[in-house]
């Protein structure tokens, strides 16, 4: 992986050279960050030309090291307005990485209002119009069809959905999935910025490709199957999520009362059995569903955790049905009918909108009387109706932040405008910790505290209390930084947090691609150094340690059944991202 | 003036109590934002239960100092995060401080979802319910004679309309005026704040109230008269304004290139003659209007340069029918018919919104293909529907920060989430620097450089150069803050910034009234402190120097017809507020 790709949209020209060197070491999310902060003015418009957009698969991603197969995304984030980092899976990271590219970045804006689509092959980049029947309002599904069949049924697609057309802050970047469906770089509304430079799609054809150089093959084919056994040897990631997917939390985090339920007003529901992982699981397995039930985001996946939910008639509705989505519409948003939330499911993915900020947008405009709770046809229409948005459309799919805005109201779940997702502060605290402190607004995937809070994996903390979560929740974000640079899905935590093989075996991995000499020390060290690269851009584009708070409201108002609100105080929550205190978390550490 | 009143609206109790010591030397803004910044926690949410308003006549209020009678009204803001000063005309502050009240102050939050009104007379404070009739989308005119007739024709009233009662964050605090009309507490979304606190209208009984005491009556008297005499001898003050009220500014700002057309795209129009000071002054003559044409927006004012503007049958449509909203909505929004704006000036007077806010997220809304260009109709239906509002009266009335959001622009014309008013920064720089820098986002009223940059009064600097401005937008925040603390109109900067005499009066009515021996370095150290306390707030509320920047493509579009753009770097941006060099400008002080 040597290629360093720019695709210029104001001359409409693309330059392929060599990676820079400061670079060459780097993949995935240290590669975004970096990027980012060295080239992307903080103060710009994120949808603005003084923006850029990246793309990098990690540092093991073309490897046939099992769960490698993760893309990340980087920009300055129209949602938060700082730096944003999301991955996501589909079949993009493994062809991009086997084609010797290290990176591309898509920079500029076009003078003429016509979208085109960025085609990358062996030979170079192309930059032609998209065609019209993809543009203005066509779902996902059908142009990731239309381009697959223009442009081969192999090709990788990245693509902005209507939302992102239109440059809503919820837009996500849509990426074909090994089926052909759809998986979502999802947070932050990275989607509008490829919008905004008027790049509908990025289609890549690794015809001709090769395989990734490894240093030494034999060791790591060694260390890859000691890998792959440490993560089919966990109970969650080799049974567990495979079997119920994520959902599989929504009966967790109830009986934790961490199950925010209408817009933050609760933490538990009594109708969980509607919409719990176990009720997925039967409806699923009753209904088949074109044979398949549990899947992989992308090919290499031994997790496999993405749902294959179908209709009635057994026909496909959605996939990637993940817990956060389901408790959003259903907890959140008191949707309490599984059908109805895999069809809203589907239509964020067609779309193009993050479900997670979509899902709390429409919770927080039910509590702001613009649609009637629980109201699942209701939410199915306004989703529908981004494709050609509506004024209500455009209010949720800008996220949960402007729906406050122009309902008036204080109760609004955001951290640096970002919606808070599927687990309450207040009652699992090391995550409100994550969420406060994380230089990508409220994000639970940036440091799952609810590992050691609730599942008591890779640590056994009281959620309740507040004893040792502020050095569990800077180890956290410091591990995940570390993964997310990987291309590793996340997941692979379970096969790492409690086994020393399965971690020495990640670090293994990397170290016989590229003839290092890592140790867990450095791979901590890479996470740190992530971490600071992003607030160092968030602090240049103005953040201060006061947008490190959650909303005030969950300071006074508590939360059942546990009847407690968010008790850290401002200097507690600021020794998070105090690096020079970590010595005392040693322990905490992912190694 | 010794009482200081508070009002718990979350006990539904008031205390009648004695101004603390530390504010007692204080009045207007100089109250207002001392009070915000001790008692407001920063980090609050403007909408909960935490922020506070408070009401302050000035210094001078109640005396029989010519243009004395605005009152100033402060608190977090729910617009910009920020905190907050703005202040209005109308009956209210007069009568308060004859009634020996220091400033009144909100807080707290009803359990229970119903609105109040607050009356205070010289027994003391009641609150009750407000009657159904004027909730719930009665305009501000229905609702202020309703409670005229109610607590009688001489009561004072503040009133949050429509808007106020949704918490958009356009909302304002509508005064009664003397003919019983409509001032505004405009910017900055006051309004919402005093409907969450569900207080649907203050009510002020001044019978029984005495006059203000003056320590030396007869030095008062002498300064008075003076200061009057300054007031009417300059010819902006004592003819202009009374003439063609604040739209004279049309021709003056599209002649210097100045005048943002079109959401911002250009500095000029070619229908200037239909919506001209000189146009406006011809129909108001023509039509007659209840026999008047201009009038004060407080008692005591000797310059009157409200218009009272009639339809085409005498009848009145709308009076304060400003340069700032008739530029807004017909240069920057291209409606142009001068009645097809009052009648929207009206409606935005009834609803209770800004009507700069509300004419720039218009423009904006434009640009975004909300809103046919130029379309008065749409947007007076839109502006109706703020009464029960729609999705797309809720964007309206939400501003033009969230218009771009759901719009996907970043052309959005505003600082600190506040929209730029009618004077382009990029021909206009001194004024640039003011929106840049000004702790209430951006706000032409809080150090008018239109004054030295284009009316050539009290300074003469060329508007197209960076030469000078830098001190000269300090010098001229800090004379503001300090103007703003007197409950003199902002006007009165014509009768001083020439006339050392008038600014000698004005000083010595302060002293003759408090028994003062204040100077003009006193008076400017006011301001300064002042400014200080302000942007206390803010730094403890989260912002930086990077909120103090104009929007970024006004570095790189040029402004027709200088085609000029916005060139000040961020250091020299900085030195506005840098108070230690503030030595180099001594003579553009407003002494």
């Amino acid at each position: 992986m040597n290629k360093f790709i720019r695709i210029d949209m104001t001359t409409l020209q693309a330059s392929v050279g060599d990676v820079p060197e400061k670079y060459a070491g780097l993949g995935g999310r240290a590669l975004t960050s970096n990027f980012v902060n060295d080239e992307v003015k903080p103060t710009c418009h994120p949808l603005g030309k003084n923006n850029k957009l990246i793309f990098a698969p990690g540092l093991l991603s073309g490897t046939t090291a099992p769960n490698s197969g993760r893309i990340s995304v980087g920009g300055k984030s129209p949602l938060t307005g700082g730096i944003k980092e999301c991955n996501s899976g589909g079949t993009m990271s493994q062809i991009v990485a086997r084609m010797g590219i290290k990176a591309f970045v898509i920079e500029g804006m076009p003078a003429e209002d016509k979208f085109y689509i960025i085609k990358i092959d062996m030979e170079g980049v192309t930059i032609e119009e998209a065609p019209e029947e993809i543009l203005g309002g066509c779902g996902n599904y059908k142009a990731i069809e239309i381009l697959s069949e223009k442009y081969g049924k192999k090709v990788a697609i990245a693509i902005a959905g209507p939302a992102g057309e239109y440059r809503l802050p919820s837009a996500n970047i849509s990426l074909k999935d090994p089926e052909g469906n759809i998986r979502s770089a999802g947070r932050g509304g990275l989607g509008a910025v490829l919008g905004s430079k008027k790049v509908k799609a990025v289609v890549i054809d690794g015809t001709g490709a090769g395989k990734i150089e490894v240093a030494d093959p034999e060791k790591f084919r060694e260390a890859s199957k000691v890998f792959a056994k440490a993560l089919l040897d966990h109970p969650v990631a080799g049974q567990g999520l495979a079997a119920y997917g994520t959902d599989v939390l929504v009966n967790i985090l109830n009986e934790a009362g961490g199950l925010p339920a209408r817009n933050f007003t609760k933490g538990r529901i009594d109708y969980n059995d509607n919409i719990s992982g176990e009720t997925l699981n039967a409806t699923i397995t009753e209904r088949g569903g074109e044979g398949k039930v549990s899947h992989g985001c992308h090919p290499g996946c031994v997790i496999r955790c993405s749902q294959w939910y179908a209709d009635k008639s057994g026909k496909y509705v959605t996939s990637g049905f993940e817990y956060e989505t389901i408790w959003g519409l259903g907890a959140d948003a008191g949707i309490e009918d599984l059908d109805a939330i895999a069809y809203i499911d589907r239509a964020m993915d067609d779309i193009g909108v993050d479900s997670i900020e979509t899902a709390v947008a429409v919770a927080t405009a039910m509590e702001g009387g613009l649609i009637p709770w629980g109201d699942g046809k209701a939410v199915l229409e306004i989703v529908k109706d981004m494709a050609k948005p509506t004024p209500l459309a455009r209010i949720i799919g800008s996220g949960a932040a402007v729906v406050g805005k122009t309902c008036g109201l204080f109760r609004v779940p955001v951290v640096k405008n970002q919606a808070i997702p599927a687990y309450d502060p207040r009652s699992v605290k090391g995550i409100g910790l994550t969420y406060a402190t994380t230089p990508m607004g409220a994000d639970h995937t940036a440091g799952y505290c609810i590992s050691g809070n609730i599942l008591k994996v890779g640590a056994d903390i009281d959620p309740l209390k507040k004893d040792g979560q502020i050095e569990y929740a800077r180890a956290m974000q410091i591990g995940t930084a570390a993964i997310d640079s990987t291309g590793m899905c996340l997941f692979v935590y379970f096969g790492i947090a409690d086994n020393p093989a399965g971690f020495q075996a990640l670090i293994d991995m990397i170290n016989a691609q590229y003839g290092l000499a890592l140790t867990a020390d450095d791979v901590n060290k890479l996470g740190e150094s992530v971490l600071k690269v992003e607030l160092d851009f968030n602090k240049r584009a103005g953040f201060t340690r006061e947008d490190d708070r959650l909303p005030e409201f969950m300071e006074y108002e508590p939360l059942s059944p546990h009847n407690v609100v968010w008790d850290f105080t401002p200097e507690e929550i600021d020794q998070v991202m105090n690096f020079d205190s970590e010595g005392e978390s040693e322990e905490l550490r992912i190694s």
